[in-house]
């Protein structure tokens, strides 16, 4: 068995569910799970100091490789002393390959077997990100946790094109495998691919596990896709992945997608929505979403959350934080990302207690009754 | 002699100069001064949490009346306990009257002698600001000091505009006193007229000196003039206030201009200055200002000033600040705006310390050297 500088162990496993609670080790410190990370596209996780974060207990980031490698470069970060060091952050850090962001451009960029040429966003200027610079990429930010290059397929896609990319996107992982040469102190995750396909989802499950990597994502999810599909998909693909190694769910940050995604035993997972949205004046309450430029709530000196503890709702109101989004106020956007990375970090500490304590089904049950009970369906990003 | 809730203690007289060594008190703590207010207009110094204000010795911080009274409204600061809890602020607060913001919006504003109409910036409704108004306000919003409504009077204006604006500004400054009806807990300040003559000016303090106010303020100064005239009007001008109450000359923040009216007897300071052009991406250091933007920073790894402790210096780079800048991320604005603003709080208490160790204009001298030795003159805002 290879040695990797991350490592995955599994502490228990819920009595009912495929729910699982683990620790991520890492050169940057271990991560319990299941686990939400915060995404730092550009080196920050917008609006928010890293103390912030790391006081409210999140100890892993994410970042974004193809908004790194444009801007500000990772030969520049590389100098820096590495990405960590750069945006003064020393837990965990998982970059993406910049796979999914390029396969985004839709006619900005082009597919060969060597890899996908696309051209920025930023300046329109031309670039190539091939497995091989994926990786070297990845080395010089110095993340702990390195994510494969893959085709994240479209939703909907035929089954020989998804066959097709699942194919592409194993033979893509030996050329990564093969181009990363860090070990000691970064892994690399593979990705499955095999959109809403069964026997897709296991030949790529097959094709990544067999290279012995000490972790694994489920991609290709969360792509346009009805809920009930991803659940479904869900169901049987971790079944497909080993259960010493750690599953991350790519993308996916609603609180029902989590409790689903815990319930099918996904360990790790990413996504914009708690930081997008607080910057459009959306919270996150334990009754569910508040849009904080109603008129209901101009004359609410009540906090967000009458059980949250975090920095905002110990010192702000609700006709306070309204009037910070409606004068355009910086303040907003800082207070409303706290309130709900704080949110999110703290469900996922409810979740691993619920399931040590063997009561993760019957927690899930009274979360969803109260956060979605008279709600409009909150859809995943 | 009347009780004021806010009174002045002068603590020591530079041997030199007219610089004052003193203390203001107020019913939400004492200020040393001479000091820098940082500004906060619409409730929020923006892009900056209140703690890390205190953390770096600021004591009072100024709010904006014409932006709170349109938005989101005295009557629901009011609602909300006051400006103090509204905001999370438990030091002292100094508001201005609205005066300066209505004159300046030109064909949108009508003055009579009862008042200014004016038309919201916000939405174009029709408002009035009156003495008896500007008070009202500021007795809901409840801060410690409050600005009489006076005419700041353009740049250039000619004699006899002056002479007649300023007599109706002290007329107005008795409708304020009458208006007044919180005193125990807010205490209202005059402000001297008089445009760039120094018989408008001497008339203007005789008329207001005379209502025996807990404070005065120099208006009418860093309105278009060239610097040398402010200080021209500055070397007689605090001639004609008396020595045991504050001075205060609003809208200055430029370090040259602080030595400057420091050495003439001021006693307090506010201005946009430091947090705006730090959202812009400049940063004032001990050697002068900084535009993080260019080129030269892409891959510079020291911090902003080595002399300086502020939470950005100890922790990021001006290659990482320049990338925040140049990527639009929220927390270029937040790091920056720490810095310009700890970076003038600090000035302030070298500043006072010179003054108490009678080294001031030996302090000034090194200062001024080395922050506008070999760079382009930085203009008052």
């Amino acid at each position: 068995m290879t040695m990797h500088a991350v490592t995955f162990e599994l502490i228990k496993k819920d009595h009912k569910t495929k729910a699982r609670r683990g620790r991520v080790h890492t050169p940057h410190g271990s991560i319990d799970t299941p686990v939400f990370m915060p995404v730092g596209t550009a080196a920050t996780v917008k609006a928010m100091r890293p103390e912030e974060i790391k006081d409210m207990g999140a100890h892993i980031i994410l970042s974004n490789t193809y908004h790194l490698y444009l801007r500000p470069g990772h030969e520049l970060i590389k100098a820096a002393g590495g990405l960590h060091k750069f945006m003064n952050w020393d837990r965990a850090i998982l970059t993406d390959s910049g796979g999914f962001q390029v396969f985004s451009l839709g006619d900005m960029r082009k597919i060969t077997e060597e890899g996908v040429e696309f051209r920025s966003h930023i300046d329109g200027s031309k670039h190539m990100l091939t497995p091989e610079k994926a990786v070297t990429i990845q080395n010089a930010l110095g993340s702990d946790i390195m994510m494969a290059f893959d085709e994240c397929a479209p939703y909907p896609a035929d089954h020989n094109y998804v066959k097709n990319s699942l194919e592409r996107t194993s033979r893509w992982l030996k050329r990564c495998k093969s181009a990363h040469n860090n070990t000691e102190s970064q892994s690399l995750f593979g990705i499955m691919q095999g959109g809403m396909y069964r026997d897709l989802r296991c030949q790529s499950a097959q094709e990544i596990v067999n290279l012995d990597l000490p972790g694994y994502a489920i991609g290709g999810l969360s792509v346009g896709e009805p809920k009930e599909l991803m659940y479904e998909v869900l169901d049987y693909a971790t079944d497909y992945l080993p259960e010493n190694k750690p599953r991350y769910l790519m993308g996916v940050g609603s609180p029902d997608c989590l409790f689903e995604g815990v319930e099918r035993g996904i360990d790790m997972f990413d996504c914009v929505l708690p930081t997008r949205i607080a910057r459009n004046g959306t919270a996150m309450t334990s009754r569910g979403k508040i849009a904080i430029k109603n008129a209901i709530h101009e004359k609410d000196f009540d906090t967000l959350d009458p059980e949250c503890d975090c920095y905002t709702c110990q010192n702000y109101s609700k006709a306070y934080l309204r009037h910070l989004y409606k004068s355009n106020e910086i303040l907003s956007s800082m207070l409303l990302t706290n309130h709900n990375l704080h949110f999110l970090i703290k469900l996922m500490e409810k979740i691993r207690y619920a399931i040590e304590t063997d009561h993760f089904s019957a927690f899930k049950k009274e979360f969803m009754e109260k956060y979605y009970g008279n709600l409009e369906e909150v859809k995943c990003l």
